[in-house]
């Protein structure tokens, strides 16, 4: 049993406490800044607001100027906040970092300074300081993994990536239950860039239903599930492609990170239903405002793909025609373009 | 312009004519001894019934007596026949092929006779006879396309593979239009295992989902997506093992005929329904009754594959613990096993 302290009590850092408590853990969930009402309902014994559903009262809540306490004898620390927290986050944990605390993120994005595209773990290794910067080698979470579903004990399988295989092989079993099965890859490139993708990609999927609906069809095996799958197989050649340009295994695009995540995003993510309104004929500025709120990593995820990728262009690093699908999904959500999917010119 | 004769008019090869037409062509469609309705209802000028959607006016019917003048003059032969007739369709076309007509199946399957599982353009070259056997490369279409899907002239998009990349390069240019987008592979090994296999694996997936329902819970965004995705990629995984065994390109799953044909048929294929009743607990004669009479590849191929892999790993080809997926599927449609998914074995 160890203790392990968890920041970021959003959707999937709640979710996450699940198996972390079965596997008979000592957990304990920080809520950011923006997690108060989270963590005054889990202090009040409430359900976790934004699962809607009870976590295990083993949980131990802790507003974030608790965070000393939190930390305090901990043995691994998670972090579970959105991509736009990276910065805080690594911030913030920075000081209780150290070579025998193994740490690991939940958080999916790609990090983009104008150089270099680079995935989080790094990002966050970049960001420590001292020792721990020699010593430590975050790793990141991925795979089809939807927190309301985590938090209900389905069965999921996740991909623990991390460039040290010693601190891979010592964390994943602390992970595992009986539900929750923890493989592991040394590829955080490819990993990481499948789980900040996917979210673009399964916009660009659920095109289809949404113009399937537009032209008056019903839900039902004979729709515009063609047009889906030949969008879900490009997004898995557009994904090898940027892993490889990257310096990634673009064979980790074929596993629990890529056509895993993808699919689960498809069949129950936000991204899905934005790209179904983006289909059925509304503006960006209209489907937004419709989604009502809900965090929507794809927009952040093309914009940074479209800078990063004329860079690689123009650097001889990625081919121009490499990701006619990820352009098409740039022009439609950051010019305006009508839906239009350059289906002749994937595949070559 | 070319004159093209498809042999079968079932729902695929009834629906293949659309894009002949739509290109130029003068299409003959020839029905099997099986397809006798089919023709008549053509001839009456009718929809095409299992189809349930008309067919361009300019698609010729022929009943199979009147094969001859279907094929006289052809310039390229189509087989559309279930992989049940594929014995009987060679014989009845080995008469009509020659070098300078190119031949392709949408047929999925693979042949097994006992020592070496084979895919279908192989069995079909190796049933040619005199010069054809040494000319002629037949080739075959995998990918995900909905036979009503494309009918209704949804965009897809195929991959058309054969050993010769020549006739290849001849054939693609002649199948596509702006709807149905056709990309060329020489890995007929690769792309014909996916095209059999995902109807096994499909049904493996759909168990997620009739568990979900039997567990009293409602389709929607949180359900069992987790479970079904890991399934779906531990299906790629496990493809791609096959593959190797038989000394095609592994990544060929990766792409249209793995991860594309298997997305499909999870949303719009009899076999997910199918899977769907297992997951619900109904034996497998109930499940096979409810779906009334509908092909269900998935059966037939998990034998096959239980056989021909039983015989790779005793000669040494593949791992005994390669296939836990497609190992369990088999003793739930065969040994009438419980549904317990063994995830604890997946991604290893």
């Amino acid at each position: 049993m160890a203790v392990i302290t968890v920041l970021g009590a959003g959707m999937m850092g709640g979710a996450l406490c699940v198996p972390l408590v079965d596997r008979g853990h000592e957990v304990r969930l920080v809520g950011t800044h923006l997690d108060g009402a989270i963590i005054s309902s889990l202090k009040a014994r409430e359900e976790h607001p934004k699962l809607a559903y009870p976590l295990p009262a083993a949980v131990q809540p802790f507003f974030i100027d608790e965070l000393d306490a939190a930390m305090d004898r901990t043995d691994v620390i998670a972090l579970g906040v959105s991509s736009a927290g990276v910065d805080w986050a690594i911030e913030r944990v920075t000081p209780y970092v150290r070579a025998e605390r193994p740490l690991f993120m939940i958080t999916k994005g790609l990090h983009w300074d104008g150089e270099t595209l680079a995935v989080f773990p790094d990002v966050v290794r970049a960001g420590l300081t001292g020792d721990a910067r020699e010593t430590v080698w975050p790793m990141a979470v991925a795979g089809p993994c939807i927190a309301g579903e985590l938090a209900r004990r389905v069965p999921s399988c996740v991909v623990l990536a991390g460039r040290d295989r010693r601190a891979l092989d010592h964390l994943a079993p602390l992970l595992g239950t009986d539900y929750y099965h923890v493989s592991t890859s040394t590829d955080v490139v490819g990993v990481e860039v499948c789980a900040a993708l996917k979210n673009a990609y399964a916009m660009g999927v659920a095109f289809g239903a949404g113009l399937h609906e537009r032209r008056g069809g019903k839900p039902g095996s004979v729709a515009m599930h063609n047009y889906e799958s030949a969008v879900f197989a490009q997004s898995i050649l557009e994904m090898r492609r940027v892993i490889s340009a990257l310096g990634g295994d673009p064979d980790s695009a074929a596993g629990l990170a890529g056509v895993g995540d993808l699919d689960v995003t498809n069949n129950g993510g936000r991204t899905g239903r934005f790209g179904r309104l983006l289909g059925l004929g509304l503006s960006v500025e209209q489907a937004v405002e419709k989604m009502a709120g809900a965090t929507l990593e794809c927009l952040g995820i093309i914009e940074v793909m479209r800078e990063a990728t004329r860079a690689l262009v123009d650097r001889g690093e990625l081919d121009a025609a490499a990701l006619p699908l990820l352009q098409h999904m740039a022009e439609v959500v950051l010019d305006g373009a009508e839906i239009d999917m350059p289906f002749g010119r994937f595949f070559r």
